[in-house]
């Protein structure tokens, strides 16, 4: 599915007759994203804009890491914005070239905040400033802006877990854990080549168009390193947590091996002095014939074992 | 609400008809600080001073991170300062425009060392050398410096809670390592952008101002280096803490299970011999008939028993 | 074993009369691959060819670093692929001599990729593009795609590990968690060396061979970032995974402790009861003589006793 | 306390008429020795000297980071030594002034190594060579070597600490690694920065005093890498302690739950057979009437479990 | 102990008349090895051989870092190689000077690469090519090669008591992981600044002797490399090992408390069954009269109790 926009806001969703578009909007310079390409957009791409074979081969599989590839005359990007779906982090890859007055996006998935752009492009073309330096800078910042939300989210559902964990300790919690390293992992990754690739941007410069955006492209920079060092916290955090994991499940195993303490503590030596009360010496049982006061002290004995346990185990701080 | 001062160390708060007071400064160069920007000082700083668009989102937005971007004819930059709050660490973000002849700072929300400068300076005007660059660097450093008391407060925290772990060991303590350790990441992530940051201050230089502050600056950066190490230490500690918890709870543990097995080692052959002289055997019960003798010897193999015990655990250094 | 190609494609397999195959194929350029060299095979290298007796001993021992060494008219490059022998990753060695019309590969044990390669090749000889540098690229390429496959099994073998540990936690995979990260520590140093050589070999180009192939150079060290990138983060997840073990475990003891102290709550009190109603008390054997009530009352004292374990058990959660 | 050295050797110690001295010494060369700076000495590094506020800030307020910050006539530095006072490390600081003829060192406790080095020099004046900048180095080194010996006794007592947890596993174990850590982080840091320092010397070269002493930098930076790197791996040495702690905890529980085990495993079956004949069906008493032999089957039946069990034990290795 | 080589192979043991020997050696260029340097060799050093006292001090005290310290005309450096005693790594220093046209190699142990060098260049002094760069290679190649078979040793070494960790888990093991831990961290420092110092070499050249021996220390270089690397995955591989440790005991407690509560759950039940036939209810004793079917029918209540455990038991997978 093509959309097209020219500097000057307007959009041309029907763009078969391309060659024809291209030519009116080449004065203004125009963007044109491509979701979900099919052959004949890669032959749009490789024939009429002769983008080098190997970019569309990364277009065609995907799974490339961010970059920044410089050709003669236009620049092909790989840029992720984090998604979350079902509980895990998904990325999404957008792929970019640059050329000097136009902008070509491709994406294989719906990608809400390019959509979310064109809409306001379209309510406000002011926003292009009539420049496709401009127009680029705004695909890209969004494009960035768009793995804030996801981040926030990653950080409540940390925060929950911790929460979670100190109070269940459940196997559930440990699984959960590991399986949010995995992601953060997996981002942190993205994150980071994402960094050194504006890191190179600001330094070199975009050299093809010729508005100089180096204040703005800084800015963006500023909000990717903001990212990584969230994820980067998030990582430090998620193995702390594991490490409050066991400390946790030890504290109560603790607390299940006391409590077998105290129950043996008062039961074993009660039943001794059942059995002891019990034994067939006859010395003893001719003692114990004595009607009342025999069994009174023996009960006594009894609760007086029982009282100086829980004496023993307040001091110890048991129960 | 806004406050200016002439390098002259002239106060003047009532900024309204903020054209004249410009004017005015401008031979001696001034200081302008404004809390809770309202609307007004958006306006004042966006078309009196024309500071760039871009870093007055940064205002609006906050959550920056400590950053120093040059424009062709001021700076902007990002400072942050760390406060105690409820047992928790809250960064303060400033925000600094730094100019030839003057200096605008902007913080949301009230700023106790910027007030204390203020009043220094209303007392000892002289403390600004007249010109704007040390005034600036007053500014800065006051900044700075108001982050170690927090510092300070941090170690003598993480010290407490290391002795109340090897005390009691309670949940407590780990959700509170836990919950500092998130600080501490947060804080050193602060403090490591802003060390980058005068570094790149103090090999560039700020060349705007025309006096030569390297010495100054060389000052702060040592400051905050000191800062950023202390942080550094800290998560250290904390997470050393983290595992002299573990230690502690499976040191307990042992303890809990040792006095589990001291019990059941005494009384379960107790449990045996007071059995073993009931059962029905006639054998059995026609010697235990012997009146006296029978019965002590019963006794005497049961404290035999527990003296045996006795010996034996204190040779595994168990009691 | 030697195969010759040309860049036109043409396949020679018998290569005894290098001499003549070299003078005819010099003008095309070649690629000769070497299988289990033989001591003719090293001869043809060092006194043919001309390689430094440095390169010839490399070859012979084996065991080097992935790396690329200059010399005045070739390149000497040693690349590994990883392959899944046996739930295990063995790293196999390439050793590349690229001179400036041909390029000479010796491997000492069959490898598959290039085995493929040569059939892809005589299939469609227009691959090669009939330059030497594109033959090289091919080769190059082909080797350090070889490695996607083993990473992908080796991703799927740390998930499958992750839910054994969850489900098991059995000793054995605890080893397997352990070799498997023997195996990618190791895996991680070469293709961090691998990555190095070829940051180098972008930087300063292949200058031997006249063509520019910076561009297709570039895709390969991103192929290589990845699997780098990869292999980083399943070290990472294994550490993680024997965290998760040992987690796993403590809870699963943590269980076993919770089912000791049920059950030792339930009957000790219960066989304290038992004995109490079998002491040789005369009072008590007399009240016990009432027919009916006393024993009803004796079982009622033992299910109430249960009743209220049972009780306080789901209280804590314990069943 | 003041104490003078010309370059010659000669010490004087009644240095009040202070402006005589420097003409005299200011043709040889000299080294100033401050102990515990009063205000008079302040006035005198700020007044004679005129060295900079701030450096005279540092040495009031201590606490510094070391460092070397070079001025147009004069370079300061702060060095620390280690020393050792009741179990833990303290760093002393020294101040340096380093100036083209002469040295001024300034510290607020007594520092045994400038002691000493000053009564090597009254003895055998040639040490200095009659050079400002031999007498620099000469008190650099000394510095830097005085921590050598705290570092030796370190490494015994982390040495010794092993030992006692292997023996021990005492909780007082726990609290001195943790302490000992804490105390190795610091000095880490501190090795750090003198080692980035005096890398800078070397690159830098000491520009105000003209003898080329990069030779003999060069060996004072070996030995601070030296040092720096002990520390790292006494860092690194102590985490595996508290990782060995943990783990002896452990193997002792184990150890103490085993014990456990065999208990309830002997006994827990006897008194069940205790039990078993004691009960009172009629057929049972019968039976166990039966002069001799039902007594002696009974007991060995006792004797039998006993057996089995002890059997069963060592075969799972437990005694 | 002297030895002198020239170039040309020549062996000279006896050097005492040491100027005749350097007079003739001079014009080929000569290698002298000192084994156990005495006084006299030391002055030899320092007087005839002019080398700088601070590279003298350097052989006296030992316990250097690896370095190369380049004076005006000739190289200082040192070298340590690995050696396996008693279980221990001991590394041996190395002391070598190289002037444009000798070496002077200096230890004060017995060196067996080092003589077995010496026996080499006697059976085929072809090898030193008769140039003192060569010869110079040769030696550092000798040195740095030697620490492979410790190399080795120290694999077998950590793989057999990785075997034994999950075999036995003594307390021994962990001692042995902790001893090995400290050497392979010195060792890992000492191949770290090796290193360095060949990085150095590599890039700086060596410039005295006018040989380009380039490619050959580019080998050396690729094989310290390998070296460090090794020694850091060993250290990786040894605390993943600590980490397996403490599983494993973890799971043989709860295999030792899962026979615990097994053993609990099958006697206390049972003990209890007893007790409650063993009570003085008389109603109960008058049940239990009845002669058979009374017994066998609690002898099937204690029947059952055990099978229905036993089931449990297999379902939880504990037997």
């Amino acid at each position: 599915m093509r959309t097209l926009f020219t500097t000057l806001g307007k959009q041309e969703n029907d763009v078969s007759d391309i060659h024809t578009c291209f030519e009116l909007s080449h004065r203004d310079g125009f963007w044109l994203d491509i979701e979900q390409p099919n052959d004949d957009d890669y032959n749009l791409l490789e024939h009429v804009f002769k983008f080098h074979p190997l970019t569309i081969e990364d277009i065609k599989h995907q799974n490339q890491r961010p970059k920044l590839d410089e050709y003669t005359d236009y620049n092909f990007a790989v840029l992720f914005q984090a998604t979350w779906e079902n509980e895990t982090i998904v990325p999404l890859e957008h792929h970019l070239f640059v050329g000097p007055t136009y902008l070509v996006t491709v994406h294989l998935e719906p990608s809400p905040p390019i959509k979310e752009l064109q809409d306001r492009i379209t309510r406000s073309p002011e926003l292009t400033k009539s420049k496709p330096a401009f127009l680029t800078y705004l695909v890209i910042d969004t494009l960035v802006d768009a793995s804030f939300p996801v981040l926030d989210q990653l950080d409540d559902t940390v925060d929950a877990l911790e929460d979670d964990i100190t109070d269940k300790a459940s196997p559930d919690s440990l699984n959960r854990i590991y399986h949010l390293k995995h992601s953060v992992t997996e981002l942190r990754r993205l994150f980071g080549a994402q960094r050194d690739l504006f890191q190179k941007l600001i330094t070199h410069g975009v050299t093809l168009q010729q508005e100089d955006m180096t204040l703005y492209y800084r800015d963006v920079y500023d909000h990717i390193v903001r990212q990584y060092e969230t994820v980067d916290s998030l990582r430090d955090l998620l193995t702390s947590a594991m490490d409050v994991y066991l400390s946790t499940v030890s504290n109560r195993l603790n607390r299940t091996t006391t409590t077998l303490a105290v129950i043996a503590s008062i039961f074993l030596p009660l039943s001794f002095l059942t059995g002891f009360y019990g034994m067939n010496f006859t010395y003893l049982t001719a003692i114990l014939e004595t009607p009342y006061a025999a069994f009174w002290v023996g009960v006594a004995t009894m609760v007086a074992s029982v009282v100086f346990q829980i004496y023993l185990f307040r001091r110890r701080g048991w129960i």
